[in-house]
């Protein structure tokens, strides 16, 4: 434990000038008694990192260009005493009580395993550390007594409810806002721009995730976190869109009470939750609700139709094996040739769907299996897409 | 302790023939290798007090007109065995586990202090105990450890947020149906009927509870129960109308994280919550929110000048003293004056505020000094109307 003998907790933050690490630090800069970043870990925009660096002064920094033998861009900054070091290193070093895991891609899976094995603390931002190894990451937290928090709204929602209830769970509600398009047709979905698709109603996120958002794959992503993070059945967690998101997501208990968590939509509240748990802080730049403010809070059924996205994160979840992979790394491409106006945004559902239908599946795969198979799923997606121009 | 060396909990029911005694037997029927009715005391009822007590043959029975010296009504019974007792001895009797006390008005406070002072677990519906005596009754409960479970659903709702949680609380907020007139101008509620104020547009209850929750003044014993209960300042305790009553209230803590219980309003959910805590038992008879049926949840603020009882009950919770009392007992009168269409529904809270008014307070009464306060006030608001006629 790294804990200086007080109540100081130690934090890394592995993807640091992300949107989920701006926000973890705009955390710790609102509770400088309570958390210290011990390590940042950056990727492009160096720029940024070298900020961060020189205000939070971390012992221990990693950067994408310079992996453990420090960088010349970074140069400046080593004036702080910081010491370069690999991610996984940072993530296990035994001074770090809690690994805030904030980079996106499979990038994660490494050092968040590396934490893993050293029994640390894991907020989790990164979803495809779970959906693409959701059984192994649990396996080895189980073994190392690690504990995985997520930092997701929804599964952190889900978390506090949980708080003090033995468990008897009949099943785990997620809400989803349903994203810019919530009312469009299946034709008119066809037209979307990038502007409209980045263009979110009620969350600012990474645009990965944003475009997810829009296609409701970033929902089938967590209903597969769901499943690992909270040893929950498929046919268990359901998905009701809610557009305000005001209420994060709910739990129905064995005797059909059910609780939810509520709040105005800010990342910033799951992050310190994940942080300060089991405690609560105060803080009070986090928004407090104003229920004069509200006069009423929606609900629908999703539509599996028009966005299969959903329908075939949730397929993909219940084969498991490789397919949960596959669903990422056909995804991400998928989305990266919708944001270079190279595909439609409906296409983004074809090829996913396309991959899918391709791939053999291997069960209880490998890590290195797992790659393999999301390797496999981005070239496919952009031989399938091969033949496309910029629309 | 009374359990019979397994899970077995021996229950109490005080008013077993009421709404809430009827639902908590239910609950019992529901989940008979979980709780045993060992005690059962009613009113006026005697003819389902009997089939109660052929049904669930209780060890001990209190009836209204009997004491504790049996009665000849209830001779036929008396062949099952069981033993005629005092509402006192019942709710204290070693072999009791958990004491249900779903009488209404102020006879409950002398059954409850006897069950307090042996330590009981008690499941409280009857509101006048906390209102009037909330100082006395929650002093002596943390003398003896007794607790306290309140079958409402409001404080169940926020007791179930509670749990786990760390009492970082800056907020209870809690809902309110609105009742039938929610919608009413202040001219309109001048013409309402009795039938209409009986009609309740989601919870089916006793008479008096029902016109308190047209009138609002339930609202206002609640917040004077949550003062109580949750040892909360008057200004962190909230009210909102929420007309469809599925979220049942909910909690704000220290990072502006509200979390909310749900469900659809059915008294036997709080009643065996607090049967069961901290365990929840599967129940199929009580009903699972449907959410493909919710299309939304609508909220407003209270109209503290249309419906001036839910002010009238807050400001009598925040003077204290003798105050609830007089509010609880001039309420009574007045309702029982505007069922028996002696005066309008807007004169209920007439009578109520200048009972208040004319008011001699006392600080931190004593038991006696409460029931004399009720006495009195019962007698002003006699007095008050007693020019009224039949209208």
């Amino acid at each position: 434990m790294g804990s200086m003998g007080n109540n100081m907790k130690q934090i890394t933050v592995l993807g640091s000038t992300g949107s989920i690490g701006q926000q973890t630090l705009d955390v710790v800069r609102a509770l400088p008694d309570k958390f210290r970043i011990i390590a940042l870990a950056g990727g492009a925009n160096i720029e940024l990192l070298t900020k961060q660096i020189e205000e939070f002064k971390p012992k221990f920094v990693y950067h994408l260009s310079s992996g453990s033998r420090g960088s010349k861009e970074l140069k400046s900054v080593t004036k702080t005493g910081c010491q370069f070091m690999s991610m996984e290193d940072i993530a296990s070093h035994p001074e770090v009580d809690i690994v805030v895991m904030a980079t996106s891609g499979k990038s994660g899976l490494s050092p968040t395993l590396a934490a893993i094995k050293a029994g640390k603390k894991i907020a989790l931002s990164n979803k495809e550390v779970l959906v693409m190894a959701g059984e192994i990451v649990t396996d080895e937290a189980r073994r190392h007594g690690a504990q995985i928090f997520s930092v997701d709204s929804e599964h952190s929602a889900i978390w506090q409810c949980l708080v003090g209830e033995s468990k008897k769970i009949v099943r785990l509600i997620l809400t989803a806002s349903g994203g810019p398009f919530r009312q469009y047709s299946k034709s008119q979905l066809k037209e979307v721009t990038v502007e409209q698709a980045l263009n979110h109603p009620s969350w600012r996120m990474g645009k990965k995730v944003t475009i997810d958002s829009a296609t409701l794959m970033n929902k089938g992503l967590e209903v597969i976190e769901a499943h690992w993070l909270f040893n929950m059945a498929y046919d268990k967690i359901e998905v009701i869109i809610h557009p305000q998101s005001i209420i994060h997501s709910m739990v129905e208990f064995v005797d059909g009470s059910i609780k939810a968590q509520l709040s105005y939509p800010d990342m910033r509240l799951p992050i310190q939750y994940a942080l300060s748990y089991p405690e609560r802080l105060a803080n009070p730049q986090l928004p407090k609700l104003d229920w004069s403010r509200i006069a009423s809070l929606n609900f629908a059924q999703p539509d599996f139709d028009t966005f299969p996205c959903l329908k075939l994160a949730m397929e993909a979840g219940r084969k498991g094996g490789t397919y949960p992979a596959v669903l990422c790394g056909a995804d991400e491409v998928a989305v990266e040739l919708f944001l270079s106006r190279r595909i439609k945004f409906t296409d983004i559902a074809k090829l996913v769907e396309q991959a899918l239908e391709q791939h053999k599946a291997r069960a209880s795969p490998s890590l290195e299996e797992i790659i393999e198979a999301d390797t496999w799923a981005r070239e496919k997606v952009r031989q399938l897409a091969g033949g496309g121009k910029p629309c």
